[in-house]
């Protein structure tokens, strides 16, 4: 067994690169002070912040740095864009059922516990949106649409720029959320010209440490600040700023928007690669999601009839890394949402493996995979009681039939 | 002008030791997983966490590891506490004057946009609580009592494992959160044995990183999470743990403990020699603050007549680095709320600095310190409007009386 981990795990959470990790140490011993202090020691801190801002203001194309407001993770972003409705005659929420527990949670807080009315908009068997049904689900009293730009499990794009032109068509007022975790560093997330009031990204998705995110929140967006506290952010995100994670996630964005060529081409061809190769050289194995509308990075296949935790544990045996599911539903243990809203059969759901990759991903990485991963599915397969019952079940017909 | 800085502004940040940033180091390109994942890669991380979450219940005292909730910052603790209550019926909280921004700003939210009633308690002149005062303040709707363990601006120690007992004994259902962002590590906190039901730290004020914090939540104690989304730390606070960050309180928190001696002899020691070191150099200066209940690293001092902001860029000049009222109140330049509550003439809370001390202070840190500020006090005492309307009194005074 090689020692070296195969690393396609990527929408779960990336290896912090080089630049982001340089870039933050000095932050924790030398450069340590409060950038609200008084004092120059503390005060010159908030340069790295500025420049921070700046550095994912260009990721993802802000008109104004303050525009970008620091914060601990995606799934803040995510509680802040929907819990911070101002408007109390604005009780209806449009989002899709194939989002991130850190959206699909917050709205069922708010529709239990809050007197919010929400729209779960369907998916196809491709996992797209049905873009008549979403518009006509926008009504008057709809205060927000939150929407991811890619899904984390299939890695489906959704027409988020189109749909916030749709919203603002049909209500001017609405705010247009969108979670952008998946999409940012892999294909062009630009908010420039587009109807898009807020736009999540965190750190851990694009090679930035764990423990920090940032939302963009277009100027003149009414928003109560979810994090009630100091008046860090210019008063939109109390407590104190994670310095090295901010200066890190700046860097990181620089470096993803470096390497967004690379993530469509070259990572993309791996990816394709990768999954021609498995497809291939298994059996009942079948792409989850749009093969066309899809982050580059992202392959999400179902071996049908087999559990996909088994699977992971016999790759995770021949150290490679993939998931079953999204990484914040495998802990659970329950099937895929994702899959169930596409209407995936439970045989297929209950067998289906995102592999992720990365600008770190090499041609040697993926040709040791689909080299190993045929016998895997084959042991499995052999040892599957889903397939004994089928074999079982052809007997019984072959001897009806005989 | 040395080169080195003379950090006393322990209380705004502090320095990340080098056994937490040791600690963490493996956690950024190496191992990197997500402890949520099913592959050894990620999932062996989950064994790191767990040990940063005993390091923390040691420092601590908390009867089960299970009972650390890993969070964002001190900040995100506040929030969870006051905004976690479930009974609809339980709309009143108590706090105090004096709390942080992260408690007064979500208690004012609840306040104006939730129907809570929150009760105030004022403090005395050593900024002491009364306490028959918080007992009659106790009522059967009460759901909250939020208490900060010390204060950030002056070091005042309240009482709060009293308060607890007094609350459970008046109403056995309230519950009871403290803040002890400023207290742990500086003198001993334990709430072992404590009706205390909810404690909070932060880790960039234990010589950890910023970016991380914990809350103590006691088995049973009934609370809505704050942030909402996956299942990380058993479903009370979503999103992907900031592994690095974790790991580094632990290995922080560990030291907290070992430095404790260190703190309440060796620190205390040198706070009072800064502070006599000043009183007996300058003239028109006090101490904020009762002088026997503070933690041992704070000293809040006024000069009387003279700017805060004033003082602390003539020590930003020396390297010297101090605070006037807290970090998170400097920025918004408004007086600081502490001092006034203790009825501190407004003269004296405009001229008011934080020194506060670290396991880091030296010997010489305080000599330097005691050395130069005479010369800034005097001279901003020569230029302050106010001496010379002062001087101007004194003259027509002694005119009219000659």
């Amino acid at each position: 067994m090689s020692e070296k981990i195969i690393y396609l795990d990527n929408n779960a959470t990336t290896k912090s690169c080089d630049e982001a990790v340089q870039a933050m140490m000095p932050f924790f011993s030398e450069k340590y002070g409060n950038p609200s202090s008084m004092h120059t020691f503390g005060g010159e801190v908030g340069a790295y912040i500025k420049k921070a801002r700046e550095q994912v203001s260009e990721l993802i194309g802000a008109a104004d740095p303050q525009e970008i407001v620091f914060t601990g993770c995606g799934t803040e972003n995510s509680n802040m864009a929907l819990r911070g409705l101002t408007d109390p005659r604005k009780r209806h929420i449009i989002t899709t059922k194939v989002e991130h527990p850190c959206v699909l949670n917050v709205a069922k807080h708010l529709e239990k516990h809050h007197g919010y009315e929400i729209t779960y908009l369907g998916v196809n068997s491709e996992g797209e949106l049905d873009l008549d049904e979403y518009k006509d689900s926008i009504r008057e009293d709809t205060g927000l649409i939150a929407v991811m730009w890619a899904n984390n499990e299939t890695g489906v794009i959704f027409p988020v720029e189109k749909m916030a032109e749709i919203a603002k068509e049909k209500n001017p007022k609405v705010l247009f959320f969108t979670d952008a975790v998946q999409s940012a560093g892999k294909i062009p997330v630009n908010v420039k010209n587009t109807k898009i009031d807020m736009l999540g990204i965190s750190g851990h998705k694009i090679h930035a440490p764990k423990g920090v995110g940032a939302i963009y929140i277009k100027k003149g967006t009414l928003i109560t600040p979810f994090m009630l506290g100091g008046h860090q952010e210019r008063g939109k995100r109390g407590g104190t700023e994670n310095v090295p994670g901010i200066v890190a996630l700046g860097a990181a964005s620089e470096q993803a928007l470096r390497y967004l060529d690379d993530e469509v081409s070259r990572v993309k061809k791996l990816r394709d690669r990768l999954e021609r190769g498995i497809l291939e050289k298994t059996f009942n194995s079948r792409i989850n999601g749009s093969r066309i509308k899809r982050v580059p990075n992202t392959t999400n296949i179902s071996f049908e009839y087999i559990e996909g935790e088994l699977i992971l544990l016999h790759l995770s045996d021949l150290n490679i890394c993939a998931s079953s599911g999204s990484a914040c539903t495998s802990g659970n243990l329950e099937p895929s949402h994702v899959l169930r809203a596409m209407g995936i059969p439970y045989t297929a759901v209950h067998g289906s493996i995102r592999f992720s990759l990365s600008r770190y991903t090499t041609d040697s990485d993926i040709d040791y995979v689909i080299d190993k991963i045929p016998a895997v599915i084959n042991k499995l397969n052999s040892i599957s009681p889903f397939q004994s019952e089928l074999r079982e079940l052809k007997e019984i017909k072959t001897a009806v039939k005989g």
